[in-house]
């Protein structure tokens, strides 16, 4: 934990913050901190802030908060996710959020089991927890959005431009030779809308779809990646590509 | 499991394998082979293949193997890592595989804990199963070569040389402003050493060691990233560079 998150509705007085519980814990035991001591806080989906230990009991901290006065800007890349097995979605919640998601769209697909909806890592008691551990590993405050859709086709078709603004969209294919580096670099700028497929991949509709709506194919190479492991490999190289963009020579505009 | 690899003691005249357990298991009641199906195999270091299924049992599979002439190159990346908490190191072998490592260098560091080196994680009779699981995922063969090291200075010092050839050294460093591809690009075609720190990251000591030694720092921005993310992020970076290398142009020689 880089930073402790706190809930708006924890606040008193706008400043101060009672905390028990994991934090607490983690202030106690693994921080070690005594009365005085410094620690980073962030408001969830605020701003970013310090904050002074104030009080301590046995199983509790009390901090003094001071934010600052800007709120960091909600991470650049949107995902569109075919739902994976639960235990691969629990290991994933935590590290989308901590490479930086603006929103998750989680979709069905052909190859995505039924019984994967039914699952407790889509509820948002369970997911929102692990969103903000991803938060507080990579000292963030902007909490991916979440939404999950049944309908592949009715979701890309009519929902999708109301859900993501991304001026860019990516779908990861095995099959295309294209590295991110050469479909990025068209429109370094903006937004990037990023679609990983189940295990298996898109079937072809579902990938033809995606096309005619704008989805540019990226390949990872000849390596068939588990969905976690592509997602994050893949989350890597769109963020690297925006922070770091080829310069524009290099790449034929698509 | 997209491959069944198969350990060349096991192969009865050249040709004939008799598989039972996980193997067999996956062949029967995820794939539902039949007799005469066709599916990928790959030799344990050696080439890969494909075999029909000749007979059946209830808990047993024969296939009939035929292997191409070549044996796929070693992964152009080597990665030298901290040891992680062993939960951490757990999820990060069969990753390491899949993704393509030639060699897994396991050092000490002083954010380091003493116990990790005494987790079950780092026995090869654990490990090695989680290898070929991620070799499996991948269709690869070449099973990562792994060495443990308790001596930071003498590894980076006097062994380092021997153990990985790579024409060019790389530490993830948090705070280098140095994406991946103006390092990476300087020498495209070589093989490539990572270096991934602890939790906490390197020290001042170890990373000047790294730096006298010959390793670029490479930052990943600025979110802080749990140490599997990141190893997974940073190796997906490296291969996407040695995969599709930028110009020349574009990156000044260090």
């Amino acid at each position: 934990m880089n930073l402790v998150l706190i809930d708006p509705a924890e606040l008193r007085d706008g400043q101060h913050v009672h905390l028990e519980g994991d934090r607490a814990r983690h202030l106690l035991t693994v921080l070690n901190v005594d009365a005085g001591r410094e620690v980073r806080v962030g408001l969830i989906d605020g701003p970013l802030g310090h904050a002074a230990v104030v009080a301590i009991a046995e199983a509790s901290v009390t901090l003094r908060c001071e934010f600052e006065a800007v709120v960091p800007e909600r991470p650049p890349v949107d995902l569109l996710l075919a739902v994976p097995r639960p235990k691969v979605m629990r290991r994933l919640w935590p590290q989308i959020a901590a490479l930086g998601v603006g929103r998750v769209i989680l979709t069905n697909a052909e190859r995505v089991e039924r019984a994967y909806f039914d699952a407790h890592v889509l509820h948002e008691q369970h997911w929102r927890p692990l969103l903000l551990d991803g938060l507080q590993q990579a000292r963030d405050t902007r909490v991916p959005q979440v939404s999950i859709h049944r309908r592949f086709r009715v979701l890309v078709e009519d929902e999708l431009g109301d859900l993501s603004d991304a001026s860019q969209r990516l779908v990861a294919d095995p099959a295309s030779p294209e590295g991110i580096g050469t479909a990025a670099a068209s429109q370094p700028d903006g937004r990037v809308l990023l679609s990983v497929g189940p295990e298996g991949g898109w079937n072809d509709f579902e990938l033809q779809l995606l096309r005619s709506h704008g989805f540019a194919a990226i390949g990872l190479g000849p390596r068939t990646l588990r969905s976690d492991t592509a997602c994050v490999a893949l989350l890597a190289l769109v963020h690297d590509r925006l922070r770091v963009p080829v310069p524009t020579a290099a790449a034929p505009n698509v």
